[in-house]
């Protein structure tokens, strides 16, 4: 199977390495590049050199953003192509696009590696929806906040330290807004929860980000046995759905609670399974090339995932409720219950709210924080 | 699909409520029971009624032990039926005759159920083996164990207090032999090892349970940060590989020492794929029921698992070594250092020096615990 690769970037050599190394009867025959970074004899920077090849079967697009990703995968699916893709933001905003064209297309699309790195997920979630209705989906799904949060709980640095580290060392990019304002768990979650709820979820829900935490927040909750990391969530129910990303206060003993460093860690619920966890790197060369070569895997064995959208299901920012704390030096919001110097419970709120809550206290300290705090089991 | 059950009790139950409720296609129409037992016309307690009936496409074996399954198992593949089982005892002694017969009847052996209830774990291996060796396989395979260990370190109790509350909720068997003393972790980590390391893993190697852990042990070792769990564990490279099953005082913050309940944590390590972890119910009537109609609709999709056992590995348990602790009144071993009262470490011992190490304290001392003490991360 001849393979054309869209970008040869940390994933984009991580899907090479392994096809050479590891995999037999697969071949990447062509990679689109920039017009001066052509140093293999395998690099175009045409794209109408791969999407006009008839030899090759699938495009692997590792190029992120929305263009020229998205009308290069369009493309590439209408030419008969399938499509391996790491590029969370351009299937969140265009995933049912993409289905619809592949399937009129008779190729295919396939998404593992968006989602949770080298984490076999979204094939799990197809997995457990042969026998099961998926009714949550949760997790730790960005490693640069894990770690950035996981080591301020180590050192004791503040977050502006750490990050400083992490984008010295390569593990945050320059502009960390994707990863700490909550864009790239939002493109994470709704992928993740479109095909287990096999509806297409709105793209506008709470989206709260950890840039506020600070090494006083950590430790006034890990006064009470709690730390705060950032996680997706989406549940379902009678017809219903709802989608958050935020902070949230997790107890200490909880398995989310001791991810280290860059891990993820993500959760699906169904009636017979139950509870099922999934625990990996989240990025990454290899990990994200191994998440593809196995895309490419059951492209080359015929088993071709389709995504089903065709559910109707309302969203109702109620079915995501609890209770928050505020940490703020800006007045009290109403009905809340002192919980530390300068910060505030309100019980049993939505994400929506809290959303609201905080945006009021960010407009008088923009140093504000929110986050959810579960009830310990 | 026609299904046939052999056994009809938690397990077989569950197979059959899912069956009925969340698949289509599929029909369980005969089910082997106990002749004072025979509840239900599609009851019979004649296997023959079963193997003989041309309209029988996949026998599911949930009764447990060796015989009559292993004859049943066989009887079945050889009739070019295929078999789905949860069976870990049988499976583990009949490993390599069972998949040999699957293939030379092209029928198949489908072993889901067997290790890990409804954790997708041996597909994960067997998906991950498409593009890494599998270096290494741990975790928490016993539910009962982990539910035991959770309740001592939650309620201070004493073991044989929470293990005889267990038996009245049916939690525990009334022998607990098999999960306490890790004969049950030691029938899965073979299956599991042996799909990993694509080598038939030898029967014998150290298996050290948890049936002396004491509510003393638990403080001794919470002072350290650490909790005791019992654990199976495999590695192999350069052609060698090793087996345990031991207790573990892990530290406090790993992913494995807050594992709740009598829910599971099993590992896999690969080279581009790194690290990764599944968790959920290692047992129960619905995940392990769940486990096997996954098993039977890979079957009806034509997914039909191989097993290759052809790799040549040498057993050498000098590959699995670290510190131990023992605690015994009997005579501290050669080498011992104090660890507390009554306790000692023994630096980098393999396993199996640490089970001679055990059974001469035994001697002495028959409460005596031996538990390996990792370095932390």
């Amino acid at each position: 199977m001849k393979i054309a690769l869209l970008g040869h970037g940390v994933v984009g050599r991580g899907v090479d390495q392994i096809v050479s190394t590891c995999t037999q009867g697969m071949e990447v025959s062509r990679i689109l590049e920039l017009p001066d970074r052509l140093s293999d004899p395998r690099m175009t920077s045409s794209f109408d050199d791969i999407v006009n090849d008839p030899a090759i079967e699938a495009v692997v697009e590792c190029m992120g953003g929305i263009e020229p990703a998205h009308t290069f995968i369009m493309a590439a699916l209408a030419a008969g192509k399938s499509v391996v893709t790491s590029n969370k933001a351009v299937v969140a905003a265009h995933f049912e696009e993409f289905a619809q064209q592949a399937a009129a297309s008779g190729a295919s699309l396939l998404i593992e590696a968006t989602c949770g790195g080298g984490i076999p997920w979204i094939a799990s979630i197809q997995k457990a929806l042969r026998i099961d209705e998926v009714t949550r989906i949760s997790g730790i799904m960005n490693g640069t906040t894990n770690y950035l949060v996981d080591t301020m709980a180590k050192t004791g640095e503040d977050f502006s330290a750490v990050l400083a580290r992490a984008q010295v060392l390569g593990y945050a990019e320059r502009n960390p807004s994707d990863d700490v304002d909550g864009v790239d768990v939002k493109n994470k979650t709704i992928i993740a929860a479109s095909v287990a709820f096999r509806t297409c979820c709105v793209r506008e829900f709470p989206v709260m980000g950890i840039r506020n935490l600070t090494k006083a927040d950590m430790r006034l909750f890990a006064g009470r046995d709690r730390v705060v990391k950032l996680l997706g969530r989406a549940v379902q129910r009678d017809g219903r759905y709802a989608v958050s990303v935020e902070p949230v206060a997790l107890p200490m003993r909880s398995l989310e609670a001791n991810v280290p460093s860059n891990f993820n860690l993500v959760t699906l619920e169904g009636a017979t399974v139950g509870e099922l966890k999934f625990y990996g790197q989240g990025a990454g060369s290899l990990p994200t090339g191994n998440a593809m070569v196995q895309d490419l895997l059951d492209l080359r064995d015929g088993r071709r995932p389709a995504y089903d959208f065709s559910r109707q299901l309302d969203y109702d920012p109620s079915l995501l409720a609890g209770d928050y704390v505020l940490r703020t030096s800006a007045a009290a919001p109403a009905g809340a219950i002192p919980f530390a110097r300068g910060a505030w419970v309100m019980r049993n709120r939505t994400a929506a709210e809290a959303r609201s809550i905080l945006d009021e206290a960010l407009a008088d300290d923009p140093t504000s924080l929110i986050a959810l705090l579960p009830q310990e089991d």
